[in-house]
């Protein structure tokens, strides 16, 4: 199914190299606190998820067009959303939630987090939807946005039919994948040598 | 007391203008959902942790203390904690908690938020405490630390006399507050134009 996403690339020959080795990244996930356990958890995650994508998807899509510093990354520079860029990223959004659901995170998923990074940069935004939008997402709201892609989270895990202690676990596990994953999509944002 | 803590500069000449007005800072507010409820919630937990920073700080310096890779930034460049620097850093640590459940944050704060994200890159680091420590703290783990510094407030303010919902909402303006920050301290480590 992921391959008939537009612009889906995971595990291709396209990837770049993470910048990253797995000693660094393993260094990362201690620093996390990411364990064994959260895997097992993202797993759980994505079963309690499968059904939802598309709830979890409006949510966040109505959080960007609620606010026009934000829908302004899908839109062209005079500020025109542009509809079959923002669906085309849409599916690979939602496949972005099914890949955080399923580690262990190997060396492609390691190699994928830098090409997902590279598109929201100047090196490579647009470029894979071949859209004329503005030419960047700053990197403050990368950072920001791990708020609301994790608290909007909690109530979907709900949804399951699991304990309030195994929600708890789930919702601590999506939460330090997405702070790894942001940390890794800060790269191409950040002064050599100083990632 | 805050004028006793080594190297806390707070509202001093010295301290460097942020690089965000304050309509730029309002945006990166409402990115991460902060309102005037998590400022009133940030202050109630300001309540809960008075008498348990040291504790806090404890539960932070264990965990750095604990990994190898992260003790380095607090030690001489041939792998020595220095023990005085430290110390400096952890009253001004524990300030840090004070700042962060006193909002609201206003244009002094904003413009020490800039001051404390320098001193973390080559631009700054030792200097406020004449170290010879390592040269920089990567981004990479700047960023990370929003896992453990948001993840190991909870028992802390489980400790307090406040119902389940009250913890949820003060964790929640402190998971807000600590994204809002690392986000602002991101700002001297990403290349011109991209923040």
């Amino acid at each position: 199914m992921s391959d008939d996403i537009p612009g889906y690339t995971f595990g291709e020959e396209s990837v770049p190299e993470s910048p990253l080795d797995m000693p660094a990244f393993n260094r990362l996930k201690e620093t996390v606190l990411f364990t064994e356990e959260d895997e097992e958890y993202l797993r759980m995650a994505g079963e309690v998820l499968d059904g939802q994508i598309d709830d979890v998807l409006d949510t966040w899509y109505e959080f960007i067009a609620d606010h026009p510093h934000l829908i302004q990354y899908f839109s062209t520079p005079e500020g025109e959303p542009i509809e079959p860029y923002l669906d085309r990223v849409r599916e690979r959004f939602g496949q972005w939630i099914r890949d955080t659901c399923n580690p262990p995170y190997d060396e492609d998923w390691l190699n994928y987090q830098q090409e997902i990074a590279l598109r929201h940069t100047n090196e490579k935004k647009n470029e894979t939807d071949d859209v004329d939008s503005v030419e960047h997402i700053p990197f403050r709201y990368m950072s920001a946005f791990i708020y609301p892609i994790t608290a909007t989270m909690k109530p979907f895990l709900e949804n399951g039919e699991y304990s309030g202690d195994d929600v708890e676990k789930m919702h601590s596990a999506w939460f330090k994948a997405v702070v790894l994953q942001v940390t890794l999509w800060s790269e191409p944002y950040v002064k050599n040598g100083d990632f």
